[in-house]
């Protein structure tokens, strides 16, 4: 990789044959080493014990993810819906009165299956799309940009959602078993979200552990508390919940229709169950080889844990009578494992934390996915480039930032309000999902078409997977994602018919203005790549002429110093000017430079309204006036302080020069600075001891 | 005034003979032009509002007052505190009952000869100092450094405590006739300092006028109060004051000490009437001509209004049994007024409206009295120079809101209780008029040492002022001084002493830490003067290799025009270098450079921390190893947008990699703007058309 060569202006070769001189250069030095400036110094500082030491980017590999722990960092999400599914679906058909809520069996069932489906369904993403199959993607790649966007409009608008609402769950879990909590809910959720954008900064791998625990320990004691209400039903039978006795709605005789629309509304409300089931298929690098294979695994057997815990929790939610509040508090997940285990048992308290940690760590697939994707669509020019930049630990740091206080300003603004919040949630989860279909059957029949012939598995899905990537897998993998499509779509039209007025609206506009603009932010990068982009020819086009313009309001060292830079830089013209503000210190000014008898012209510009910087700007003007290929270079000599609080005892006059010069077209700024404290170490050397009478700060 | 030459560099005589060449250039453009930024121009917008359009330096000598309005705006301190010195001796004399109350008028009588002896001694230092002779001007060039620091440390306090003072007892006279806006008393307080600000940065002669209706309004009104007081003693006998039937407290039997210490503490509690009678010796220089003789006259004139209201009022309230309430709600002179007037006639809201018009315009004296002794001090290099600059309006803008600001603070503070405040008051006022009058005894001593014959008029004194300046004249002026000097220095202690445990030590401690603070700027600069001071051999130091370092992302016209410009410098050595963040896009750097055959050595840093600023500058700090007296000059192109909300979009590298670059030694910065959408005007004239796949913005 080293190519090394003569540097340009050492001999008079080099212009005469340009070869090409590329060398690498590689520091040794460990990255925290210490700083110039002390406020650097101290942010370091301060983010070192955060976040933790910088890591080098070798260690990319290094985060890569076993299935037992990718379980826990993708599928905490989908599992801990459980928790809250069967309220939702209890909730509204408690409406309707006992003949509604007997349809609750019927509702979950609907909503396992099409759990099932989907999860069907993304296996087939995990083989297509190895390196990721988000729905961003597939639409991108198999049905344009527009619908990419709303792709990603949409589950950008979701991962937000997810925080909000599992930490607010989470909450919810708490204040359930200890109800004095319950009027610093807002607190309690923001602090939590700041702990886990701490713990995600630090890393994805360490945060894997991290939430390994809480979502097995979730998963366990659910099965344990399954096994215990079935012992309990064949011993002495099943106890009922505490909120078995309240009354019920008497909404007198229910017509057919009305039954029909309780039943529409309540399963859209269970669809909560199937929000984040996507994560997988977006983080299929992140597994380890074969990657492929390993996510789809995974993707299994998050299905039917969930299954298993939302039809069992469910089935017992029914058959013990436990009805469903408006303020979530007790929920029914609670009231369940209160009646089951005894509602002051060490075992309920425990299974209550279990459920806070897993909703409270839901939030991590969201941590995980938000920052990957912005990256992604800043690389794509859809979103600023900051969000394409690795932090200190390897993970996307403005992304993560930017998660953490778009959740926290949510659940401020819904004051933690669970029912609320949730209502602005799924529209977005299946927009995305069904996108994310019509993209894969697209996907096939673009694969079908061109490879008319039988395949050989590597060339197809790019994997030696399941079905073996023969033309008959692949109409079989189509023909799952159809079935995937049109099942999400339909429960679009609903999820978006029955929420919209409950404030479903607020995300659907989040997603409009998303994609409006992340449209203006893509046009705006291809105009500037256009307007930038060069051509051999302006290799040649050098500066016609150089003219350097020291600023200077006194002759001291450092006005000395930008002055010997200026003319060791041997531009075309060089002259000084000096911002007469101040009559009496022109005056000293003035005849300072001819007592000392200084080689360079002189020009006293005259501020007569005291501001030094518009008349700069306008003698620059005239200057360039009818020759637009000079280049003027302001020297500008600047004070650098050793200790904050010094900057106050100088006129900030060099920054704001340069602010307002930065906007003067055909102006080059230099700023020249003097080092206090530090003289030695500037190419003047020495220091002097006599005072002189009247100091000059600039 | 003009010196044309030739310009250095364009020829080859420029430096063997270096002549000396100077030349004024004068911008006939109005002040306020285009601005080429945005935020600059909505900025500026508003500060013309507010502020008005910027002055032309020229008009400084348009803003000298004449003595009617010099009057109204000096005096409308002193002659505004009768309205509540009264008041503060007889709170403190109701304490000891009927026998205390009994020497109210003999208390009121020294105050007076106080304030006679004061204003006589400040008229010798009008004619002494006809270029204004505050405290500390006198006290520096009489008393030394110390002494005058703690004088400037006493005035700048005192000031602040004006205004808050004087701005608290306006909105009581406001609240004494309107009760209900006794609630909101801390913003009417503040809203009333921010009214005052932004007179004062319109500049003091159109505040002059404002300032001089209330203050012979005022004046006026009490004279007709005395004179109608007058007319119902004669005729129908004086009417009681509200509170004359008010219980007294009942002390038993007060011994002459308790009583003596009493009538002291009275007596230090009325001299708050002589605050602010040195603001016309201050402010000499802005008197028409003769100004010595017209501020000693104005002097005089508020001397006689002040004694005659303030001795009115007493000897009113003392007949009219009128008693001072604790939290000075309703005040003494409005219950006077009340009484004599009639509590609901139109003259009564008449008089209570010009009380507090020239309470609040009072601390128009601070306004004017602040930022010009800052201003002294900051030339002195006793504070930060900002305070010496004078704003679009000619006045030092900086003082004016340093001072607002400060006094707002004290008032939220005190919570707008004027008894509370005006403890902190009058200890500075008789420290700067102690050293002051010391510092005119020793400035008479010095004269009459130096001439020992009689001197002529004007060599003496500077003026041809009264007593002629004769050695008798100085003789008289001295013993004048002298029995002010002793005057003030025993009501020091005695103010000191009485009030210090009343809140006064808050006053004492911010003395302490101005003048701490003052001698430490000193210091500063004085450390930097002698740091800076450069001699003509320097102006030979040359730095002996300049080496250009052109920081490249990738090849687009910034970067192109970044590397033309430093070719066109002809520095020493060119090179440029780029940060290897992300390999993909080094590749694609390295691969473009090599195709196009640039003829400039390109070294690639890795950056396997993704910092990209600590690998340069290791690398730069590598560059200068050995060699301290090769400049690096760091070549840095930069995107300037034409909306500030571009700016989002555009990593800020460019600048982070200023601002640390700033602290490394040896290290010159030159940022090349590229001005996107005005591509014309810069040195690169033409602009392409054809789309390039990725752009990458710096």
């Amino acid at each position: 990789m080293t190519l090394s060569g003569q540097v340009w202006g050492d001999g008079p070769a080099a212009s005469a044959n340009p070869d090409v001189f590329l060398t690498p250069w590689k520091d040794f030095r460990p990255p925290s080493g210490p700083f110039e400036d002390h406020t650097g110094a101290v942010f370091d500082g301060v983010k070192r014990v955060f976040v933790g030491r910088p890591l080098h980017s070798d260690r990319m590999e290094g985060t890569l993810l076993p299935k037992r722990v990718a379980l826990a960092v993708f599928c905490s999400d989908p599992i801990s819906s459980v928790a809250y599914a069967t309220e939702q679906i209890l909730l509204v058909l408690a409406a309707g009165g006992l003949a509604a809520l007997a349809t609750a069996p019927w509702v979950a069932l609907a909503v396992i299956l099409l759990l099932v489906t989907v999860v069907a369904s993304y296996r087939q993403t995990c083989y297509a799309y190895p390196n990721g199959g988000g729905a961003y993607v597939v639409s991108r790649e198999n049905l344009g940009e527009a619908a990419s966007l709303a792709a990603a409009a949409a589950l950008l608008v979701d991962y937000v959602m997810t925080v909000a609402v599992s930490v607010t769950s989470g909450v919810v879990a708490v204040t359930s078993a200890i109800p004095a909590l319950s009027p610093h809910a807002v607190i309690i959720a923001v602090g939590l979200i700041v702990l886990l954008t701490v713990a995600n900064l630090r890393g994805t791998r360490e945060s894997g552990r991290v939430f390994a625990v809480p979502t097995y320990a979730f998963v366990g004691l659910t099965l344990l508390m399954f096994v215990w209400a079935g012992v309990r039903a064949f011993t002495g039978g099943l106890p009922e919940a505490v909120t078995a006795a309240d009354p019920l709605p008497q909404p007198g005789q229910l017509t057919s229709l009305a039954l029909l629309i309780l039943v529409v509304r309540a399963f859209a409300s269970g669809c909560t169950a199937l929000t984040g089931v996507e994560a997988i298929s977006n983080g299929v690098p992140s597994f380890e080889r074969p990657k492929a294979r390993n996510a789809a695994t995974t993707l299994a057997m998050m299905g039917v844990i969930a299954v298993v815990l939302f039809g069992g929790i469910t089935v017992l939610a029914v058959a013990m009578h436990a009805q469903a509040l408006p303020d979530g508090n007790p929920s029914v997940i609670s009231q369940i494992a209160a009646a089951v285990f005894g509602g002051s048992s060490v075992v309920f308290y425990l299974f209550q934390a279990a459920t806070a940690a897993i909703l409270i760590l839901a939030a991590n697939t969201a941590f995980n996915g938000f920052p990957g994707l912005a990256s992604i669509l800043a690389r794509d020019s859809y979103l600023p480039r900051q969000l394409h930049n690795r932090g200190d630990r390897l993970v996307f740091s403005n992304g993560v930032v930017l998660l953490a206080a778009a959740a926290a300003a949510l659940i401020i603004g819904f004051d933690a309000n669970i029912d609320r919040l949730i209502q602005l949630y799924i529209v977005g989860v299946f927009t995305s999902f069904t996108l994310s279909q019509f993209g894969m059957v697209k996907h096939w029949q673009t694969l079908l078409r061109r490879h008319p012939e039988q395949g050989t598995p590597d060339t197809v899905t790019g994997t030696s997977g399941i079905g073996g990537g023969t033309r008959r897998s692949m109409r079989r993998s189509q023909a799952i994602n159809a079935i995937g499509a049109v099942f999400t779509a339909v429960v679009l039209v609903v999820v978006f018919a029955t929420k919209v007025t409950h404030g479903a609206w607020i995300a659907v506009a989040a997603m409009i203005v998303l994609f409006l603009t992340m449209r203006s932010i893509n046009r705006y990068y291809t105009r500037v790549t256009i307007e930038v982009a060069a051509d051999d020819e302006e290799l040649q086009t050098l500066p016609s002429r150089v003219h350097a313009l020291v600023l200077v309001s006194r002759l001291h060292r450092p006005a000395m110093q930008a002055l010997a830079l200026a003319r060791g830089l041997r531009p075309d013209v060089i002259s000084a000017v000096t911002l007469a503000v101040d009559a009496d210190e022109t005056r000293l000014l003035r005849q300072e430079w001819e007592s000392r008898g200084i080689p360079v012209q002189l020009t006293m510009l005259e501020a007569p309204y005291r501001d030094p910087i518009r008349p700069l700007i306008n003698y620059v003007k005239d200057l360039r006036r009818g020759n637009p290929r000079t280049v003027i270079m302001v020297v500008i000599p600047e004070y650098v302080v050793t200790h904050w609080w010094q900057q106050i005892l100088h006129n900030q006059s060099a920054l704001r020069f340069k602010a307002r010069l930065l906007f003067t077209p055909g102006v080059v700024v230099v700023s020249v600075p003097y080092h206090l404290g530090v003289g030695e170490e500037g190419w003047m050397g020495r220091r002097r001891r006599e005072p002189e009478p009247e100091p000059e700060i600039m």
